[in-house]
């Protein structure tokens, strides 16, 4: 898969409805996207040994996207075959009292991966200039003193706290699930219609719905302003559960590819202790 | 005190050499500064519980400077007075495997002050600007990636870390303690004299002493490069103790000052409640 054409150019502006929640990039079968998932699974979870091994660096993948729009199912298909002790996922929910009552990143910062380990945050500081950005009353509880317009200095922090991390041996990859009102519809109705899938559903699905212009945006603003060449979003079309799945598996493996880890060798000294231990246990 | 002229200012390169050490700006004489001290610290309880209760912003300060310049003194001193349910002093020595093994700011993050409260660095990530570029073989342990310069890069994160801060509700105050060499040197030998110091004493503190003037080409770029309106930096001539303990109350003092914060009074529906409670009570 091309991933250079989902990923946003720094400095454009970005029109949502432009880009069709469909179009599935050259991937023109279920099938062939499934396959192509399977075996980028299994590349991934090779990658990620040598990831963890190597030490080097941390990975931080950002989801954002409306409600239903399959966050929670590429974490699920995408990361399934990793090792489960190099990677963690966080979903940043209503924040807590004693949250709120600190700068906007901190929650997040706390839980930012080590050298090795990849984190996947499920929402995130985005949240920050999206529900915040279209129910602006939520701003009564922050921390916030802006100077003069808090959107436009959330968007230059936001830019300098990745690009610190960018340059402190952090990955950071963003994805934007991009799914249609229509789409969203049939998804919430058959969550509705499946009792196993009532659980999956909150009123506040319902009301959120009916801000959905205002979120589009919100979430061009945000995507127009903070993709990065350190820090790029990547605009994953959301219709097709399959094709997101495959798109992220790829991004993924494409910038861990890009790196050209390898697992440490031992020289020196440490070599010379490894043969000296061997020859200890041949003449046990 | 005029505190004005310990502040620094943006944009202007700093010559240490041209601080007196010894200087105390108008306060000539030891008991006047004792004096004022002993009237800022009940002020500053004041003042302190009044923060507290109002919970709108959170107070970061920061100290730095050479080993014995009097940071701990500062705090003993300055803060005795307040309820230490609403500070937290967090000293920061050597970094953990764990630490090192994440962004430079990243263990500061984490315990950085809610809104009400009251954070102490002893030390900070000004570290990571000071003692790691004095001995640049400290990078081989840590994530850096840099771009290209990594001092500037880490000025530019540090300066926009605070902007963040700033604008999101933190107040932050940093003060370096400037000492003179002689005067360290004579604490140094007062710790060797006095056996209830020794335990004060660390070989450390001699072998960086041997690297003095590289420390203050560091110190005075790292000064230069991130005092801020937002985030200034302020220059404590050290060799007196009492003028450290007097100038860092009144800095404190002064900005809490102006803030205009009072205790929150409570209006509407809270404040007939409690009417309705205190008629309960009297009727009981």
């Amino acid at each position: 898969m091309k991933t250079d054409e989902l990923r946003l150019v720094p400095g454009k502006d970005v029109r949502l409805a432009a880009i069709d929640p469909r179009s599935t990039f050259g991937l023109d079968k279920k099938s062939a996207g499934i396959a192509e998932l399977a075996s980028d699974c299994s590349r991934l979870t090779e990658l990620q040994e040598i990831f963890a091994a190597a030490r080097s660096r941390s990975l931080l993948i950002v989801l954002q996207g409306m409600d239903s729009a399959g966050k929670d199912g590429a974490i699920k298909h995408v990361m399934s075959g990793v090792n489960p002790q190099g990677v963690d996922v966080y979903g940043f929910k209503a924040p807590t009292d004693v949250e709120v009552a600190h700068d906007f990143l901190w929650r997040c910062e706390r839980v930012l991966p080590e050298r090795g380990r990849i984190a996947i945050f499920n929402r995130s500081y985005y949240e920050e200039v999206i529900v915040v950005r279209v129910h602006e009353d939520l701003l009564a509880r922050e921390s916030a003193t802006p100077e003069k317009d808090i959107w436009a200095e959330r968007f230059e922090d936001i830019n300098a706290f990745e690009h610190h991390l960018a340059r402190n041996g952090t990955i950071v990859l963003k994805f934007f699930l991009h799914l249609s009102k229509d789409e969203q519809r049939k998804r919430l109705l058959a969550r509705l219609d499946d009792e196993d899938k009532n659980w999956k559903f909150s009123v506040n699905d319902i009301r959120e719905r009916r801000y959905w212009d205002e979120y589009q945006v919100a979430y061009e603003r945000m995507l127009g302003a903070t993709t990065t060449a350190w820090a790029p979003w990547y605009v994953i079309p959301a219709d097709k559960k399959w094709f997101v799945r495959a798109a992220v598996a790829s991004v993924i493996i494409e910038k861990l590819d890009s790196l050209g880890l390898h697992y440490p060798h031992l020289t020196g000294e440490a070599a010379g202790q490894l043969k000296e231990f061997r020859q200890q246990l041949e003449a046990e």
